[in-house]
């Protein structure tokens, strides 16, 4: 009798909010490898914000994703057999295996598969802050930001995968860096863990008015470089602080994935204050990645990255962990532990 | 008796849009030159859109001009009388000397006054292809765009006297390059006498549908680089043709200037498209002016850079033309002409 492979499928494209209905939970049977094949066992899925926009046929930087095909995503897992030569049973690996207990791989393609180091760094620091969201951070901080010591950057999302870390490379750096996050609990992990120097709670500052005297107190010297992951009101109120030559690393408008038109109230503050804005998508700099994942990794195995995990049990809670992951319902990174 | 000045001062800020009871005409007396002043006759008053900041007293880049001082604004002239040892009566200068019919100029400071070749370049062209306009098309295009051949540029208020200079100085590049302006008139002369591939009357395509078919057809391959004058509509329908990497250099938002907000509908697509958007001032950047004006004094004189004026006539002319400036009743750089 033939292997058996759970996986979520996209059943169908949400009109606004997505719900559990937009996905269906099959099980299948794994066909026997081709030459060059590798079997991965999944141990975690990652759970990312911009899923949401695969979800969905309106036109963005990647392909939709096609109704009825597994839900794509980070995995890391093991090897339990192979038919190309570079990998064995019991590698660790990190792979696009998407939302299912197995994934056939073609281990030929490049970077389809990566064996992965576990002795100093654990296997699900893969899928995060030495993973695809910690070099997104590392690049939008980095090469769009560019902060100097003393300069004030700001991330919103700052308890998440990549708003985290994006705080603590700054702190690296000798900035200032404040936070923004939705709840005391979230607010006081990222000052008192992760060492910001300040957060500002988006739910206690729900207008602009407030967020912006909130901000004004929290950057007293203004902001230099600001990391974006949500858009919306919080947006319009950093524009208004934005000092001049300052920079705006555009990673993420998690207020907008679900159809709501959210304009930029004020465009005209980017010529007044000499603002650099810039869209990046950090799959396309791969080029970066090995010097993205040394810094990462060798502060994670210094105990100089601080991370946390949000962790649901089993294939069948992913759908509800990412609807909370897009609620904000998450500390730190989303996961979903296999086995 | 002594010699007379006749000035335009700001005598009230607008509410909303500015009318000539912003401004009051005097006469007043010159004062005797001291040690190190020169006196100067202006010949050419320029008029630009970033003197309606000025009017206002909201936070902009620029301080708001004190009520009841001369206009500020860039000025050509001759010398009359000098107290320093670089200028003689008779040189031909450019300067910052304001809407007045003479300026005493403290020539000791760095760069209030400058000496100009007029043998192969008009004085009045050291007011617009030749001078701050020029310098500001050179700047957006070349160090924010920094265009390609072979890829599409486009720029808003294309007949004006910084879009005219953006287009020709992309076509030197080998780029495709399309104008947006207002009416049939402004549209004929950027595409038959400035040599733009092509030109979209934006009166001809008042809502976002109607102006976003206009662009897909000018711009067949999408747009890689636009410079923007604009802002509002014009600019939410750029933003949907603009291809992955577009960079767009903001440098006017004149649909705005009279205070109503104008959002941008979607930011969005700065991340989906992966864009720069970014502002400058191009008095920040002088250390470029050398190399900006060496390259559009050579094509002004080799006949490579065509300009036009629209001249009003005596001082007294000066605000109702800027008010026609804001309102684009002129074509090419708007000027008075003093003497």
């Amino acid at each position: 009798m033939s292997q058996r492979n759970k996986q979520i499928l996209l059943a169908s494209r949400p009109a606004a909010e997505p719900g559990p209905e937009n996905f269906r939970l099959v099980e299948v049977d794994l066909a026997p490898l081709q030459d060059g094949q590798v079997l991965v066992r999944h141990h975690y899925l990652s759970l990312d914000p911009y899923m949401r926009g695969r979800m969905s046929e309106a036109k963005s930087y990647a392909q939709p994703q096609a109704l009825d095909t597994v839900m794509i995503g980070g995995t890391v897992g093991e090897v339990v057999e192979s038919r190309h030569a570079d990998f064995q049973a019991g590698d660790s690996v990190v792979g696009m295996g998407g939302w299912q207990q197995y994934a056939v791989v073609d281990a030929k393609q490049p970077g389809a598969l990566r064996k992965v180091d576990t002795r100093h760094i654990p296997l699900s620091a893969y899928l995060g802050a030495v993973g695809m969201p910690g070099v997104t951070a590392w690049y939008g901080l980095t090469q769009i930001i560019e902060p100097k010591a003393g300069e004030t950057v700001l991330v919103s999302a700052a308890s998440g995968a990549v708003g985290s870390v994006v705080g603590q490379l700054a702190k690296a750096r000798d900035c200032r860096v404040v936070g923004i996050a939705g709840g005391a609990e979230k607010c006081a992990y990222v000052v008192d863990e992760l060492g910001f120097d300040a957060c500002v709670d988006h739910k206690a500052h729900g207008d602009l008015k407030s967020m912006s005297q909130a901000l004004k107190e929290a950057c007293p010297k203004g902001i230099d470089g600001n990391f974006e992951n949500v858009g919306g009101t919080v947006l319009d109120a950093v524009m208004l602080r934005m000092n001049a030559f300052g920079r705006i690393a555009m990673c993420g408008m998690i207020s907008g994935y679900n159809g709501l038109p959210i304009p930029l109230a004020n465009p005209s503050l980017i010529l007044q204050s000499r603002l650099k804005v810039q869209g990046f998508i950090v799959s396309e700099h791969l080029a970066l990645w090995p010097q993205a994942l040394k810094e990462l990794g060798t502060m994670l195995a210094n105990g100089r990255l601080k991370t946390r995990e949000s962790v649901a049990q089993g294939l069948a809670s992913a759908p509800e962990a990412f609807l909370g992951l897009l609620k904000g319902r998450n500390l730190g990174k989303q996961l979903v532990k296999l086995v």
